[in-house]
């Protein structure tokens, strides 16, 4: 019998969080845009001021997925919300139901913290997840565009 | 002479954020959506674990505008950015820089606590603010789109 267990990462997780991190910029074609590195890792997600929490997702005893969220904020809810920054399966484990069991446990941890909101962002070409999230009942803002400043835009505006 | 002041809000400026959040809604068409009160903005941006920063600008002493922002975070450059939820100033006082200013000190915020982005989401009809920012520097992220599930979706899917 196959077993799922999803759990907290801890700091010794580092090294797998980050490999999920370059697999799933793999999967979006935007490998060259990880700049990661344990340190930084180690440094902003298990500190002093954890800048986000990662989920671990494991299928027979091996790691199998991982989600990583932290809260955002909606002014016209006066409340806060969760952003799910990665979701992400290994490709030879899908269809087993791990990445809603991921996602699941995300919205459980959003209703038990009474968040208002739970949201996260899709490549417009990755039509398997977004058919994934619609039949969970997400919405796509279609009529909303993010928009970006990298660091030396900000160094300039901020001058 | 006129004079623009920004200053970080505190608890008093409550009702002052509130009247800035029915503002800038209802020039996005969106005041439906408003549920926020005084008691909930209390809680959630002047409680323990305050989930968003407000920063306000007043012109000629008189209250001309405001930015809302919080912390991302971003596993590809693994460290935080910040994400800002909204910014605005009054019609009778735009023209004159203010937003600019705004968005500057969040900028300017963003380099001193070393982030690696500065993001914020723009309704795609509203030209204006779209051209401002393409002015400074900021790239739309065309090519990702945001999904949104809301507490009956959560609960359904928590459960």
């Amino acid at each position: 019998m196959s077993a799922l267990l999803i759990r907290e990462a801890s700091e010794s997780d580092v090294l797998l969080i980050l490999e999920f991190i370059r697999k799933i910029a793999e999967y979006e074609r935007l490998s060259h845009a990880v700049v990661a590195s344990e340190e930084t890792l180690r440094k902003s997600l298990f500190g002093d001021r954890p800048a986000a929490e990662v989920l671990l997702a494991h299928w027979d005893g091996k790691p199998a997925g991982y989600a990583v969220f932290f809260h955002n904020f909606s002014t016209f809810l006066g409340r806060a919300g969760i952003y799910l920054e990665d979701i992400f399966v290994e490709p030879e484990l899908r269809g087993k139901g791990i990445g809603k069991a991921l996602l699941a446990r995300v919205a459980k941890i959003a209703k038990d913290r009474e968040c208002g909101r739970l949201e996260w962002s899709v490549l417009d070409w990755n039509k398997p997840s977004i058919d994934f999230y619609l039949s969970l009942g997400a919405k796509p803002m279609d009529e909303w565009t993010i928009f970006r400043m990298t660091e030396d835009a900000i160094a300039k505006l901020a001058s």
